[in-house]
């Protein structure tokens, strides 16, 4: 690592050569990041799956994050959009837009996380940008993954009568967003620093998302919240749903704070940032499923139905019985 | 078009079903804008190539540069990159953040501006991520490029003795920049109105960057200003070089600046946002560049020779005299 001056603001160059250089060194797509630009060929058989997602602290993430977390999660939600997809990843581009004054000791936090990420999904730095800005720090990363031709899991593609299922926990990270902004006050402090992990570091899914390729029939990743996820999943596919709340899976801290607080079961159907894969398939694939999640280590659970588009996308609860909502999934504006 | 309500402010997906998907309808690649993700694959034989760049509202543009211009500036900044390579522009992902209030009228018109732009250039935005801000407004770019594999030009490869060309003409845009802040009032105002539309409108070399395969030596667009761009190339190269500042192509309004106030060559030689082609080539190579210029319609003119890297980077006049400038180049931080 090339050593910073720990009082001077370090150039674009300085930043390039200290913080990102090392994260683009395995990887000969990156060109050692000299040339503006990343040269790749897809395998042959391949398509590639492309994705972008921008985070700014004050909307996607809190002036008080860890800098590590920080960059973590933004790798990971591009990894959990192309884990959606049944993609592997193979690379990505990363801009950083700095304030004015950002600690060195920030950044280089950063990019010890981008470090650490790199080496749990064998991805490396291919480009980017570095720019400064006079706003809060935002980052944006575009990464780069591969499906064999034609296999890629789209949104479009659920059928009526498909089942509707989940990997992981729901509602977590809305909670531990709660818990971070000091709410949550009776639940225990381990479950709300589990919480608040969850929000800060999400699990893409990509083991789960590359075995589901032939198999489901419409999948995306849970950003906006699972209802209004699912809203999408039925609207490009021209369907409806009914989901029953009582199978939405929930962890243990989670199901610690609902007893505490039923009401928010609304917060854990119509929050965001959960990052898990919703997707449907066809009523014989259960046991493919279930082999899927085995094999995976990863829990995926039935939560409901495809049906008809007039029948709309409705919350049940146990007994069936239709379940109001006031205010469902992240809205971006 | 989809109508957008001109009193509330529209959410994300109003946006892009209004804005942003009549820009991705021609582009398979693009899954109508449904999926989170574009899906693409390289022509046999072919290596794609990827470059992203980002600009913020005060640090690469003016607040009150006009939406087109931006809009447009930002995706021709991307395809001269793409064009410094060598690589044909196949299409892009773009991230908008917006900063709350933002008229609508702004918006459409900077959509307009790409519109218009994907005529010319035969591209397609294939995906993207709009979110909000609560600074200044900035804008992402990711292009994607194609290359017959092993051409694409880069910047390590100039030699000792290589010609060192340059496309068009130097310096226009940072004497518009300085004509739309208020300077060169000496200038007659259509003079000034030609450098400003160079500032806001770069023209990406794209034929002429595409003819270079196998040609050039080594190659890089102008964005930090020749003497800087000029460095880097001879740095990843491991050479020196020396530029005839008698011969830096100069426009018409920029000789017109000039002729008032000789230090604004210094200006020239270290201002930015040039997005011209600054590449080396083997002296036999003449008579084909020559011809490239004339077939492509760029102007193309040779500047200096590359030196052994013991020798530095010298502007020397038309005596053969060393020029010192006191600040070369753009300063990202």
């Amino acid at each position: 690592m090339v050593p910073l001056d720990p009082i001077d603001p370090p150039n674009e160059f300085e930043l390039i050569a200290a913080l990102f250089a090392p994260l683009a060194a395995s990887a000969p797509e990156a060109l050692a990041l000299t040339d503006d630009a990343a040269l790749y060929a897809t395998s042959p058989g391949g398509q590639t799956v492309l994705t972008v997602d921008a985070m700014v602290e004050g909307v996607h993430f809190l002036p008080d994050d860890p800098a590590e977390s920080v960059a973590r999660k933004l790798l990971r939600v591009s990894l959990s959009d192309l884990a959606a997809k049944g993609a592997a990843p193979k690379g990505y581009l990363l801009v950083t837009a700095w304030r004015d004054g950002t600690p060195l000791s920030w950044m280089r936090a950063f990019a010890a996380g981008l470090a650490s990420d790199q080496q749990i999904f064998g991805i490396a730095l291919w480009g980017g940008d570095t720019v400064r800005t006079p706003g809060p720090p935002s980052f944006t990363l575009t990464a780069i993954g591969e499906v064999p031709a034609g296999t890629m899991l789209k949104r479009g593609g659920a059928r009526v009568g498909d089942g509707i299922y989940v990997t992981g926990t729901i509602g977590d990270a809305v909670l531990g967003l709660r818990a971070l902004r000091g709410g949550l006050v009776g639940l225990d402090k381990t479950h709300r620093d589990w919480l608040a992990g969850r929000y800060r570091l999400p699990e893409p899914r990509l083991a789960a998302g590359g075995a589901l390729r032939g198999i489901a029939s419409g999948a995306l990743d849970i950003s906006d919240g699972l209802m209004a996820d699912l809203g999408h999943l039925c609207a490009v596919s021209g369907v409806g749903a009914r989901i029953e709340l009582d199978r939405v899976p929930l962890s243990l801290a989670a199901r610690a704070a609902v007893a505490l607080d039923g009401g928010l079961i609304e917060a854990i159907a119509g929050g965001g940032d959960d990052y898990e894969i919703l997707f449907a398939a066809a009523p014989g694939r259960e046991a493919e499923i279930a082999d899927i999640a085995t094999e995976t280590r990863t829990p995926i659970v039935r939560i409901g139905t495809v049906l008809p588009a007039g029948e709309g996308v409705n919350p049940v609860d146990a007994a069936g019985r239709p379940v109001a909502f006031k205010h469902l999934g992240y809205r971006h504006f």
